[in-house]
């Protein structure tokens, strides 16, 4: 039996569950890259990963990535009570809970990450295509919000990052 | 098999899940009546129920019961996969999942609902507090923020639509 | 004095609002025509306009457009205390009041315009890239993504009725 | 003029902005203690001043301190538009935009927050009460929200990191 909480368990458990489904931090970060190369072009890939790194480190985020793969994976198993079977096996135009549970994910870094999620989620860059293409067989109507939402919630972490560093930059100038 | 939405039976099923979960709409009414009598002395129960099944009436609030309850029963049946399970089960003070999915509910009547939401999702009164106790067997980690959700989200559509009829009143005085 | 509320007085200073600020109903359909036309073949222009009217019929949207226009205004004229003045002024990327307060706009139809919000705030097409230029003297801040978020809840809106529309065409066919 | 962004300046404007409007970190503080001491009876003041100190070296929740003090100082100053002059005066029950914005800064600690910020709001212990007094003069509208969620907020800080505590105890026990 679990602890009270365990965050190790919960953690492992939602990389597990990623990897599980096909996801990689990888390609998560070429998600963040796709966002950010315009407004910081120096950024590299490393540091978009472990942007990524700790989003996932965040009990708010690894609740949410639990919850909705598990609604998928059932949607899958054709568990789920109808018509809520029916509506998250198709990915219904009119059910917003995978969008209201991704929101969770993006505001841990800020209301900056709104657009960027938004954006991506409709584009569908990279990753994103391929959780998209319906083969009738798997189910990821949770899955491709949550990674939308993952690299737009890393995204926001750099932008907060990338200033605090210009500042110290800038600082140590002043001081010379 | 179902065809594309079907309001009919998203309806319906919510409002038997609703039933089956042993939550009866007058409750909730209550709940409105506790939380808008200060405001609105004449409010009556009839008015508060009328209010809970427009709330009722929406997709975007349908949907999230369906999901809520739905988790709930899983947790219920022991087929959640771990640590989610355990999450539920025990409603874990770190999980905001249900918090969120309330959210969305509250929100289709506007951000005056949201205090409302808070105050009796802690102070538990009629209802929420027999959805709270713990016997070891019944899940309503979801439930019981959902019957809250829909309670805040009727008083604001009161608020509203009192606000209505006084200008109406005064409308006519003018008139006069 | 102004009566305790009045909601004629509240609509009507929030479309006046909106003109004087060189919004016109007839640009945010577009963005609705541009964001729903893809599935909607047979989306009118009428309809798309119609829709925003009704958006902006509701109280929770004219206080967030008031709002957000009144600092708009104040940045313009330099009667913001620094440093809101220069954030504002210069719509700074760690700033997200503007993003917030135009969610509160898109949840009033529902999650499900979350992700259409973002694409055109990002993408800028039609009115929303004439908002967007920096003269040096305007100030649109907050209205751009108001702007966006009065589009995305008037396309939020219309696939809810259109899907209402469809199945009482069904029903009618089942009839026969 | 102020150079692009610079945290020290915001982050100033922010403390000594919250400190004119008689805001004192230790009544912030108390509202922490009020909402934890039951489940966290060792938890001492300092702790949750230090939380508050935690909650707000955030630049997302000083932007949405910095938006919301100016809007109640316009009001104060009967310097808004009409009727949003009226409505903010007033603390107008319609009007959530306070709402909206105080969401901004629970969210930053996750959902977990909204119950306490919701409860707290609508309670109002300690410096609450005293900044709803109305006394025709002062406007407190946005600002009453604020110091709700800056506790709602450090509450879920704390309750994150007790977990944490416990878990390193927990594993210091395994290894003897």
């Amino acid at each position: 039996m679990i602890d009270n909480l365990e965050s190790d368990k919960v953690a492992e458990a939602t990389a597990r569950l990623l990897r599980e489904r096909g996801v990689d931090k990888k390609e998560i970060g070429e998600l963040v890259l796709f966002l950010q190369k315009d407004y910081f072009p120096k950024l590299t890939m490393e540091e978009c990963i472990e942007s990524v790194e700790r989003v996932l480190s965040k009990r708010e985020v690894q609740n949410a990535i639990l919850t909705g793969i598990q609604l998928d994976l059932l949607a899958e198993q054709g568990k789920l009570l109808s018509p809520l079977q029916e509506i998250v096996f198709r990915d219904e135009g009119l059910y917003g809970c995978d969008e209201v549970l991704s929101l969770a994910i993006v505001n841990v870094y800020g209301s900056i990450g709104y657009t960027n999620f938004g954006y991506i989620d409709k584009l569908k860059p990279g990753i994103l295509k391929r959780l998209n293409e319906k083969n009738g067989k798997d189910v990821h109507t949770f899955l491709d919000d949550i990674v939308g939402a993952l690299a737009a919630a890393a995204s926001s972490r750099i932008a907060h990052r990338k200033q605090a560093e210009k500042e110290e930059t800038d600082d140590s100038d002043n001081s010379q």
